[in-house]
């Protein structure tokens, strides 16, 4: 059974499983504060061209938003997000467990647009009422978005300017932000995101390891007492080791990037064929989510052979589905999953 | 540099990581509805003896309590937990974060009495004015306790009994679960457990696991919708296999049971030497952890060649330190610990 | 200056600061527990025909809105409610504070109808994903709505039988619920909200009273320890007599209902005058709020001579603004506003 | 019935209650934006000395201590408080549910010491693993305490002095401040309050108030949107100028004083003369709750003509009781309650 139902079927790269093997045996000390951690925190600090960036691990998506951006809003504050925004959808309300409203706004293929975000703005300013209204004091996006799109430098570098004209920190959540980062045509490269964003994080269980998620703060403004935080909200690994070592492993000789890279040429191959068989692309997407409309009886009869993943009904007789590559990807199952289609 | 700070200074168990080899390459579906999480669940419910068990995987101790205790609570209700307890004490706030007190009892080397327990409820619920108080609705304890002492069956069956007068459900932290049943001397097992207690959860992380608790609702008896709960705390695993191989591993032919009982092995191998020696016992403690009091000046010479865990000032010129043994520790450490001490 | 501002401009109606005044050295029991709260309790069970039903009493909306909502949900549940609610815009995010999300739904005129709720509850439902959603736990609806319009009897009777379908509370806001009762052209009473709603308030703060909300459970259905949860939420007054005096005064021989007329009254009065003035309204409403677009010019004049509420910019030159009647509004007062409009 | 049960037994003060009267038909903005606010805050800023001072007004102390806690503390912090505290005890966890734990130190007859307090900040800071602890993030102190005492002014200043050294705002609760203020050898004024304390509130409710308590910031120190988190937690009355009128009238000519005084003065003949027929007091209490020890029998035989609050049982045959005046307690009340005893 062929499987393009998500980014997350496999283990880890086994580079990053031989690291974890070749270390096993070592005793290190806990909670993050071994060697391990702070060599993979230097080479990401590296990697963003951000000297002064905190680092800190953790073991999955939504642990890491709630716990971000429950610590940078005050109480009466709320996180502004696209309607499609993994917060606003798919984390079971876990913001809003911590207190906070997430302050939905239309969106544009998954994207928050300057456009969208400084109007609402201004006029939250401006009423002379907002004292009895939730306070935009945050923005999160993704990139790519939920819809596998991307922001342009420019449409990143407008949100930008927008949040720092309000003083609101921008989170961006990464996911998958190496397949972001080494698709075609993006001019936005990791020490972009560290100049434009307060806080990001870089995924990785989407990206070859077994789970793990690097919170970068690039000017080492992380919140005051953010351990205590993390690990108020569960979030601490007593063997913080084994997210350090599997980073470690990714950020050496770029491995982040070149097992990216592998999982968009594998889309490209992909969109490119399908495209030539004539599919209709519910959404033009650069990285490695491609979302396709497929016929329910070809659907139904591909459903012994191949796993995609149910994106919506199309209308009655046709369903969008999403294929997404990895990591591992290899193109035998690319060439595979074309002879069926 | 010998190292008995810690249960969890090393990676896992060679037959985990050869698990994890094993299986990287596979593609399963997501957040714990693989074949290895089903399996490790059937085992562990047979290693219970609780047919109808739900279990459920989790990457910490603390993610695991607070996830546990803030569902099954009412908004108006607290947990009871020994005063030393590790809810109480060392997790940063993590169950007063989800809305609920912990109401602290006094204890007896960590542990929790149903002398101290019964008394307690009996005055809250006879006090006419108890509408505005917090109302004690389950009851935390640790197994081995913070202290690493344990509760014998017949103090556990007290424990349970005063509970179920009162319709409250016994939660044990079982962080150091296998070394607790190991233990010589002690008459509680799993099935004992899995009987007294409402859910118990059996630690990995400390006993032989990367990262991992299983927690165990051994009358299949979890709150409704708590795999949504587990989402929203922030606490599911997308590879939630990470977690289900690992235990496969550890519950395939009681290899739990068997690497804990090494550890229980070497520690009482030190602690045997160490009476002889004429060392003096902070507490008598028949698990995995010996707390000794240490000359400050002896201390200050091991520095350089043992890391121990800081216990608690004994007097001015004495110091309590924990030595921990752990799945992995070997008699050649034992001995070369003893030929310093 | 004529003040239309709002219906909570002025203390309370005479003859409920009389009853303060005669009542207010004798000596009662403190929490609510007194006789006076008794009375009014039972009076509003009459007023409702449901002998059964608890009564508890609140100071104000938006308290009442957190504590019966954070109450009634479970911890992985939200509150629908129409997006323009009070509780989804202008509560400062009260109920999300308490762990809960409130999910938005498209409203017309104020009001969430049944043809926009079923689908909604069938999709979520039928969604085999909904693991990782926030579920919707029970419905929230205002009447009169934040636009000042009305339910029907029977779009009210459609909403409970959907929310029963599901399982779902169905909770009214009635801060102005007297105005809702006594419009022109309704169909619906007092002892239809008590069947075909769980739980909903009267509101007394809008309808005469210094300040109170009576939150009715008709059918008994309290929430376990509701008491303990209102003190939990800081919403329980020492000298809960202030609020049942007040209740006992406007549900004898029905004052709050003929009080509420009486604003409705002055309100048709104004509405007729304005329709033959020529006046546009920006919505037909048919309770104690109007809502008109008044040129900007127009407005500026007036300025010094009678205040509205700005409701919002209709177009460059124009304004919606709100005009409300009270209890106490005199034809005097309307024919003044009349003259200068 | 005589009723000495406690000093929220009536309504209001004759002269508040006039001013309430008098000003019912007055229109006045809301939310406490009226000039009736405007000018107790005004009065209440000069009975302190402090005419930077931000005052706003709450309904109850539950609620006060409620919001003012969880505005100033950060998420990973929580509030130091004497076992014996009002928010320790008798407030439903109130506190924990807005996410911060009452770190409990032990008291002396309802009070903390800085001699208590000071080593544990130092024990506290000192450690080194205090990352995974709940941080002291605020001090609080109730004055008369719930045993009735007072704390001198060099134990207030001993107190503000280790707050200020460690940087945490020290916050009195005085829901009972006038008696304190107005006992017989207390050296601690309001500025005394004003100067030591970072807020305090004045409590109304058992002095004189229908309900009210103002919060004193005494050097404009409010938290940001403070005035938001107030409606966050349902705290803000729609007619706010029910608090300011109340406030006006007890801050006008010193009425609070006088009528705290009045009842000083009633619990002092109360006091003298019990001491004469030899009864035993299970505490010096200056202020007006006096604790007395009496037989059970002789109790029994008083239920039916007097009402005292429970304390405790004193021993098999004893039963502690609290004695309550208030400002509307008679010379004559007083003589009856003595004939009986």
């Amino acid at each position: 059974m062929l499987n393009f139902e998500s980014d997350y079927t496999r283990g880890a790269h086994p580079k990053v499983l031989e690291r974890l093997i070749e270390t096993n045996m070592e005793q290190t000390s806990g909670y993050g504060s071994d060697e391990y951690c702070n060599r993979a925190k230097e080479r990401i600090r590296n990697a963003c061209a951000s000297p002064n960036a905190d680092v800190w691990f953790f073991t999955g998506g939504t642990q890491t938003n709630q716990t971000v951006i429950s610590s940078l809003l005050r109480s009466y504050e709320g996180v502004i997000a696209a309607e499609s925004g993994h917060i606003a959808t798919h984390e079971a309300g876990a913001i809003e467990y911590t207190g906070h409203k997430v302050l939905s706004l239309p969106h544009t293929h998954g994207k928050l647009s300057a456009c969208v975000l400084k109007p609402y703005l201004m006029r939250f300013f401006s009423d002379e009422n907002h004292d009895h209204a939730v306070f935009p004091g945050m923005v999160y996006i993704s990139h790519p978005t939920e819809y596998g799109t991307l922001y342009t430098l420019s449409e990143l570098a407008e949100l930008s300017a927008v949040c720092r004209e309000y003083h609101l920190p921008l989170y961006m959540d990464g996911a998958r932000l190496g397949y972001g980062l080494m698709s075609d045509g993006t001019d936005v490269t990791l020490s972009d995101i560290a100049k434009l964003c307060d806080v990001f994080y870089i995924g990785g269980t989407k990206v070859g390891a077994l789970c793990g998620e690097a919170v970068v703060f690039p000017k080492g403004n992380s919140p005051k007492q953010f351990m205590t935080m993390i690990k108020q909200h569960g979030a601490l690994l007593a063997k913080g080791r084994l997210l350090g070592i599997q980073f470690d492993a990714l950020f050496e000789n770029g491995l982040y990037f070149t097992v990216s890279r592998q999982a968009i040429e594998r889309a490209n191959e992909l969109r490119e064929a399908l495209k030539k068989k004539g599919y209709s692309f519910f959404l033009e997407t650069p990285a490695n989510q491609i979302f396709i409309v497929l016929e329910n009886t070809k659907l139904k009869q591909l459903e012994s052979h191949a796993r995609f993943s149910f994106w919506e009904q199309a209308d009655e007789t046709h369903t969008v589905v999403r294929i997404a590559t990895d990591w591992a990807t290899t193109q035998e199952e690319v060439n595979a999953l074309l002879a069926l289609l």
